[in-house]
């Protein structure tokens, strides 16, 4: 039997590859509610000043900072309307945390630092023109930009949304992506085994994969290795999806019909990479949809989603920062690797004292071993054309987590 | 008038009396799709091993390792089903990945390294007993402990509840958490301002930093300054949600009810503290539920909720891992501090080629300045006791995002 028929591509070849086949997603406008985690479509300006007047940022009293001696109280200005007097030499007002200062006023004095009787206050502190006061415009200006074209939006910037009033805002949607399982081993985890069949782990891991990586999953189920069941599946994901996973049925038996359907309906860019684990990992377009088909062994599964697919789904998504952070690793052991392909470990990393990073692998690197993952918080990028490393050796690694 | 009533503790007091009055949920029975983010509550077992049967590694010939010359080919074993052959000396079987190897073969031999012709194998290659055959158990074996009581359930974790067949398990639920906003200034961000008014930021910026901390947020909706508003709402969250969380309100004028609702009704373990911003922060408990009640300065609400109300969340939701991580970075610039209280400046770090960080701030740290969370990821933890730190010096940042 021949070869397989697909060259095998580098790593890095096959990033370059989805990224420059993928694009953002059009822009829509979403309630700034349900704009969280998107990507900004467009800069969003502040239309009014903030604060929109001069306010107080303490409890206590408003007054005129030159004056000399008791001043008379003239009234009180809670936060939340504008009250409409006006102070005069000799005089003050009350007034809380957030709310306008009266006009005529060029100072707060905070209540601790007063004394308050018959209507006449004693002010135990030196005053300056300004004090406690914000200036109209002085933590946003009228006019600015407030958020730049293609940030994310998290909490400061949701609230930065609330702040200016920007209800409704055009930003990038998240990517739904249509996420199945292939083989007629395949069965739900929740029905009992029968001979020769094993549970569905993939199509769940992946799902949550998706989720994690700012997408919404969506379930295609298990299609058996048959190509009617195959197509169908696939028409089901265009109608719903705008990119597509498929895991297993991506090697070379009688029964692998991914490849040639995605050949036949489709354009498929590239069928094998020089990737450990990852070897079958294959791409192409079926009517412009992103279209990835997995190894099927769970850990060539997720390890590959995290370091190809994740990338495109951010890029789908608007984002401009698309990979795990690559950060430098000391081996805490010596790491056995052939040199034929780029392989990447299932690796513990852990800050030092002095802020590096020293990794350790996961145990048994099969890659039918989901518990290789277990706790993993990173890979280790063990490049091709290089070979074993000792203990100590300084290698890159991606990393999954905040250290 | 007076000081405020309320001692000004310490940081670190104030993060230990909040760890040691917060306890994890109850656990809860989830369908394992459901629980992806939450904690396991229990130990997970695997009952049947992993293959549940000798598993072809490849597209190949299953075959004995031992014999010599072309084999005769006595049928397919495709995956999903067990063809309950027999292998004797001299035949080899079909087989795909994934499938079982018939019992009398002891080894698979990959297509690629093949001819078939007229039922007769050729082998180009040396074979050895075991190859390209994983054993029964040798992924999983059966009894093993997959997954620990406190494991946090991502995709591979996920994928393994799939792999066992745990289709329900115990885990610790996410936290609802009680979202208002109180004061008679604020209003929603869609309606138009009238004069003295600003738009609600806080809350949507903190229900989305309870997303982002793994709770599921209730909106409570904008409290006026009146106890029976306040005590209303208080009432409904308590109902709704397993933590209540109010910004503004907490300062010292003729307005602020929350302190005193909470000492009355609940038991207030803290009214200020010893940071910059969030010296008005306020923990107790009511009715056994965690309250926290944050200053009203959106910069100075969504610092607080990250540096005291992110881990209690985090504890509730059975982690053990609590805080951001904490990581020493190098000053870009000289950094003006007062050494009264633990200062948390808004910071953009940044990781150089060797693998430390370097950390810059984002400009004006006035505590409404909102923009000045813009793009931060992370804060400088600048420490009461110690003055102004020059350009070059170390200090501790907490980290917000990976680097």
């Amino acid at each position: 039997m021949p070869e397989s028929p697909y060259p095998m591509i580098p790593v890095d070849e096959a990033i370059a590859i989805i990224l420059r086949e993928v694009h953002p997603l059009p822009a829509q406008s979403l309630p700034f509610t349900e704009a969280a985690g998107c990507v900004l479509a467009e800069p969003v300006r502040a239309d009014d000043p903030l604060p929109p007047f001069p306010a107080s940022t303490v409890d206590g009293y408003a007054l005129i900072a030159a004056d000399h001696g008791p001043r008379r109280i003239v009234g009180d200005q809670m936060a939340g309307y504008v009250a409409g007097m006006r102070l005069s030499a000799g005089e003050a007002a009350r007034v809380t945390t957030g709310a306008p200062v009266p006009s005529g006023a060029d100072a707060v004095v905070m209540v601790e630092d007063t004394q308050e009787q018959d209507g006449l206050l004693t002010v135990n502190a030196s005053l300056s023109a300004g004090d406690n006061i914000r200036p109209v415009g002085s933590d946003i200006a009228a006019g600015e930009t407030v958020l730049e074209k293609g940030t994310l939006l998290r909490a400061a910037e949701i609230g930065l949304l609330a702040t200016v009033g920007r209800a409704v805002v055009r930003v990038h949607p998240r990517p739904r992506v249509g996420v199945m399982s292939t083989g007629d081993e395949v069965v739900e985890p929740g029905q009992p085994l029968q001979p020769g069949q094993i549970r569905d782990a993939n199509r769940y891991a992946l799902m949550e994969a998706v989720r994690q990586a700012g997408g919404i999953p969506v379930d295609l189920g298990i299609v058996r290795d048959r190509e009617d069941a195959l197509a169908r599946t696939i028409e089901r994901g265009l109608a719903e999806a705008d990119a597509l996973l498929t895991s297993g049925g991506v090697s070379m038996g009688q029964l692998d019909l991914v490849k040639p359907y995605l050949a036949r309906h489709g354009v498929l860019h590239f069928g094998r990479i020089r990737a450990k684990p990852g070897k079958p990992l294959t791409f192409g377009l079926l009517r412009g949809k992103p279209f990835f088909a997995l190894p099927g062994n769970p850990v060539s599964a997720l390890v590959t989603f995290e370091v190809f697919v994740r990338p495109a789904l951010r890029q789908m998504a608007g984002h401009a920062d698309l990979h795990h952070p690559r950060r430098p690793v000391t081996l805490a052991h010596a790491v056995r690797h052939h040199p034929d392909r780029t392989e990447f470990q299932r690796a513990i990393i852990t800050p030092r004292a002095d802020g590096t990073l020293t990794a350790a692998t996961t145990g048994g690197q099969q890659s039918s071993r989901l518990l290789s993952l277990r706790g993993a918080n990173g890979l280790l990028i063990l490049p091709h054309s290089q070979g074993d490393f000792p203990a100590g050796a300084q290698v890159e690694a991606m990393l999954f987590d905040c250290l």
